[in-house]
């Protein structure tokens, strides 16, 4: 049993900081931070938003240790009065985000926070951690999934994840984002997603034939007999070893061979001779699964050769996302309470990109009426009216660019989940989850599904945001005090 | 404070083959796994092994909880004599490996367990999770270290992460391989590594001014304060306000500024207007330290730019190895105890660099005796004597090509670290291992150290394990039972 506290997942910077507001007493300034990202990974369309429910257990639980605090004092860089602080300290503040497997789109404040500034700047650190590496791992599935159009995929990659939590956690991201099952066994107990397996190379190897191994493999599992065949030589000596086992072993117990597994060789050309092997042995009903470096691209290249596979076990272009294993959620301070007023606040930048939406927002969400797609997301100053009636969307970048919308319904798509410090969201299980990104991938158009040149879908500001934000940038300059 | 089990970070078909192992009464036939990898990320000349300290830890506590068995009775699956087996499993074999820190090169076994086949099958693995994560970000930080050409390099990574193994084990892997410590503070109190970090633009954003924000930084750490000088403009706002600060809050207290970071922008370019604008201020100690996406290269561009930088911040391509961020090190049986012989065994593949060596095999490591530079290294079978006197050594892959050592030190590589289960190895201090890290590499010439095209060494086989090899792939084919 390994325990082990993790209150200290903090960059140290937010503890420095934080004896610079706690000095000034602006610790319990009212502050906003929204947590978002700027890009889609893998030039995605979108970004399948996943860690939220993990996010909101870690601020309701938000604490520091005795240890922890004996620690921060041994640095001998922190006031006394300033570790009293930290001693009690819990997170107070508001939360609204999207819930876990909504559909979402860069700039979008996915999470935002409301608390004391010392508190809203403590919580960064494992936010970020939280949000980014699950939404990477649930993005990159879903398009692997999507590669796999209707096949199976199986989550393969716990020994080349990076860490404990990649492994275990990156197997459940997957399952969300629609793998069918990981073949990680504590995924399995932790968090009841199903899980698979067969055999490795070295069973195999370890009998002194691979009939002798198949032969022991499928008495001991004659109801889930899958058989990997390419330890020695698939076609000459996997499959019809496979074959012969089946019909020694399996058919006098009246049971089938259930599948084969091919992990190496071109798995085009070996699934064809696989498959006619199969069926003229009678094994039509027996499955073909393959493995070996898989991706969304090798899975899309196999199936356009009509490749006769059932199933793909996907390993560690899926844990590590390795296309692309960064995912850059970021966290800024967006307005700040003083004297009773929200001041906004932006982030300027020379990289235009970087310019960060003020103030404290809403992201609201347009449906067409009539076939229930996504039609945009209007981003807006937290007090303003839900959109209604018709509209016309000026384009964020492009300003002489105009779309009008009407016939639409609109949905306010951050949820209130903590209050207070209080937990008042009933956070969903993981069926409801995995549900919720087949419900939210059901309203992208097709063409925004693909894999390589979506249609990007443009998400606008509310022309009030986009006023504030023109006059903060305005005003943002010369911050030297003369 | 989180507790959780790790003990079934196990991929399911290790459990399944240990059902048929356990059926055919060969469970506990004594077997031999190599854990090796086949390439150096990013086309690099060596690794550095790491995470074998972990590795032991993990097998001197390999065991089941009483829920871990209730998760695997559940599943209805395994037989009622299996379930009991597994009840009290712990791990009794014996283990060799180099020791963490040491440079490694493709198809070295730098882990070998012996141990009966059941308990060898299921280590695998978190074997692989372990080793292949910390020598990954180990290997990578290396790499950024020898960029830096001496400057310091300090690991900021932890939102970006792949979990919290990710960053907090990452983040010790940095250090142990040249980085001068972190911004993950749990890091410093886990590991008692090294903790660094001073501000994010939200600190400068949530007051009235950038001066102000200074002002209240450097009140409250007068002795070790580095100002962030891009929030608003970098030399027109930043570095002004900061040369202030020091003038008017800094300089009275009889304190210096101690340095500034800069996270955006060209960073060639403003770093030498920064040291233009701090030297004429008087602060030629005032160090400059640099961010934003940093990697080898972009450092090794910035010092040929000759920008006056002292140190970087280097956060998620070290984190993730983003340029590779899978190490693909394998776990392979290479021989099995049949009546009191040892059986060699092989993994053939189409793939011509995917066979294995096989049999039970020593690392000799040769040093030239006047210089102490690494010369080769010579995998043998485990009874073989250590090189003595003058050695012709055939290029594995080119038998033509032939190459004569003498005059030089060998050392047995790998060290019995486990015997019958029981820790019988000093496991070595961080330091040591940093030491270790530093040690080694001064073995190696400038021309394999370079992150371009590095020289690649060539490792060699005795002759006796070469056609032991030969006499395997010769009787390998022809597994079919007639």
């Amino acid at each position: 049993m390994n325990t082990e506290s993790k209150n200290l997942l903090i960059d140290f910077y937010e503890l420095t900081m934080g004896q610079g507001y706690f000095n000034k007493k602006v610790d319990n300034t009212m502050a906003y931070f929204d947590l978002f990202f700027r890009k889609v990974p893998d030039s995605g369309s979108f970004v399948i938003a996943n860690g939220v429910k993990k996010c909101m257990e870690y601020l309701t639980n938000f604490h520091f240790s005795e240890s922890d605090i004996d620690y921060l004092k041994s640095l001998n860089l922190f006031s006394n009065e300033y570790i009293e602080r930290l001693k009690n300290i819990k997170f107070t503040g508001d939360v609204w985000a999207v819930e876990d497997g909504t559909v979402v789109f860069p700039n979008e404040p996915v999470i935002t926070v409301k608390a004391p500034l010392l508190e809203a700047q403590l919580v960064e650190t494992a936010l970020l951690l939280y949000f980014n590496r699950a939404s990477l791992i649930a993005t990159k599935t879903n398009r692997i999934v999507r590669a796999a159009n209707g096949r199976a995929v199986m989550e393969f990659g716990t020994r080349r994840a990076q860490g404990f939590e990649a492994a275990v956690d990156g197997a459940l991201d997957a399952y969300i984002a629609g793998a069918v099952g990981t073949a990680c066994t504590i995924t399995g107990k932790k968090y009841g997603v199903p899980i698979l397996g067969t055999m490795a190379h070295s069973f195999v190897q370890s009998f002194d034939t691979e009939y002798d191994a198949f032969k022991a493999y499928a008495q001991s599992f004659p109801d889930s007999c899958t058989l990997l065949v390419d330890t020695y030589n698939t076609l000459q000596s996997g499959l019809p070893n496979a074959i012969k086992v089946h019909n020694e072993v399996l058919k006098p117990m009246g049971k089938k061979l259930k599948g084969i597994r091919i992990d190496s060789g071109d798995l085009a050309y070996l699934t064809k001779e696989a498959r006619k092997m199969l069926d003229e042995a009678g094994l039509e009903d027996t499955k073909i699964c393959v493995s070996n470096s898989l991706d969304e691209y090798v899975i899309q290249s196999l199936l356009l050769q009509n490749a006769p596979i059932d199933s793909f076990g996907v390993g560690e272009n899926l844990i590590t996302a390795k296309s692309n294993p960064v995912f850059g959620g970021v966290y800024k301070l967006v307005a700040i309470e003083k004297d009773g007023k929200l001041i906004p606040k932006i982030k300027i930048s020379d990289n235009v990109e970087k310019v960060t939406n003020p103030h404290f927002k809403k992201i609201y969400r347009l449906y067409d009426k009539n076939n229930g797609k996504f039609i945009t997301d209007i981003l807006t100053i937290f007090n303003e009216k839900a959109p209604r009636g018709k509209q016309i969307l000026t384009h964020p970048d492009n300003p002489w660019t105009k779309k009008e919308v009407k016939d639409y319904e609109v949905v306010d798509l951050k949820v209130q989940m903590i209050e207070n410090g209080k937990l008042i969201y009933n956070l969903p299980t993981i069926e409801e989850t995995r549900e919720n990104v087949k419900k939210n991938l059901a309203t992208l158009w097709p063409e925004a599904l693909r894999l390589t040149n979506p249609h990007t879908y443009t998400i606008n500001l509310s022309d009030k945001l986009s006023q504030t934000k023109k006059d903060l940038l305005e005003h943002a300059g010369g911050q030297i005090e003369k």
